[in-house]
């Protein structure tokens, strides 16, 4: 391992609850590694920092993952697994038009698709009980219906987003991850196998299992 | 002119709705254009294009802006506002380190707080009178007002997000500027003076006045 390669930190969460297991945002940037084949260390945090933690000064709203190497200090999974796509010929097509695909469904999982996705995926987690969880959640669930119905159509026979695998189907595969077994997602065949794909890559499971191995089963102290 | 830059096309709508005129998605992408000195031609199509219609397969959300130019077809606003930073200095620093901060805050902006902006800031416009609005408008000022204090606190007494300007202000200004006019914005003078910064910039104004030009007068006929 050359020092370079020493150098390469992600952050990530020690603890997280089990929920969050194999979920949180560090695993788009160690699949991406995994993909590149480049080595890293994960820094471990407790969830939560405060806002005059110095660990806000690498991730200003106190969440994971965090990126740094020997030339670059970075936050926000999607801009982080970009940086790395630049390194690695897996991840990012090496002609003018392929790399844009990559780069438009990369920003597109990010943005067209995991703020809708999120939001239904976790009204149930985070509002359970509360009264307008009845009204607002078949809303989103139309609205979640009809994107993939979007992505779907627009994937059509094709194995991957932007032609060959690239980094973009390292962010949609993340993202429609977050509702893989929600019943929204049995509508949509093509999308449960894409997912399907996805995950069974050996980077994909070996991001995996480093993430789930590096949580503790204590909770720290504020969380207990 | 060159052929290459008569080839350059930005989709926009011909007609949207007061409320949203200025707002367009397609103002992200003109403004860099104009930062960047890159000409340009506007494609534009009615609002809500159906699922079978040929601009899908451009762009399968049936949203603006999509863009090509002689090497690339692309969606998403902030993809293209990345590519076209590609070709300018005065879009994207020159050291890694600094491209890096760029794509950061750009991406930031993106998926760390247009979500919850875009949320806040569309409830009543889209929800007006709904039961669930009550309850969970509070809710979101709160994760709003939250992520702005994070914002605030990491911009700093800088003038831009990554340095000189960039890109990534491109994407911020106009994602802030969802709400510049919300009372949520009041207690956050920073980010005030920040996205009227922003918005006094010669190429915004530019950009702006394209935008609101291309808008015709008569609906199409099927919001008459």
């Amino acid at each position: 391992m050359s020092a370079s390669a020493a150098a390469r930190q992600v952050s990530a969460f020690g603890w997280v609850p089990d929920f969050a297991r194999g979920q949180v945002r560090d695993l788009r940037v160690r699949w991406a590694l995994e993909e590149a084949g480049l080595p890293y260390s994960a820094a471990l945090l407790d969830p939560g920092p405060d806002a005059d933690d110095p660990y806000r000064a690498w991730q200003p709203f106190g969440q994971v993952p965090a990126y740094r190497d020997d030339q670059v200090e970075m936050f926000e999974s999607g801009a982080i697994v970009l940086h790395i796509a630049e390194q690695s010929p897996v991840l990012c097509p090496a002609d003018p038009a392929g790399r844009a695909r990559m780069q438009t469904w990369l920003i597109a999982a990010l943005n067209s698709v995991e703020p809708m996705v999120q939001d239904y995926g976790s009204i149930e987690l985070f509002h359970a009980g509360e009264a307008w969880v009845a009204e607002r959640k078949p809303q989103l669930r139309q609205m979640v219906a009809g994107r993939l119905a979007d992505l779907s159509r627009a994937l059509g026979d094709r194995a991957w987003f932007a032609g060959p695998f690239s980094a973009a189907d390292i962010l949609m595969v993340t993202v429609l991850r977050i509702i893989a077994d929600d019943e929204v997602m049995a509508g949509f065949p093509t999308l449960a196998a894409y997912v399907a794909r996805g995950v069974a890559r050996p980077a994909f499971q070996r991001a995996l299992n480093a993430q789930l191995a590096d949580f503790s089963d204590e909770p720290p102290a504020k969380f207990r």
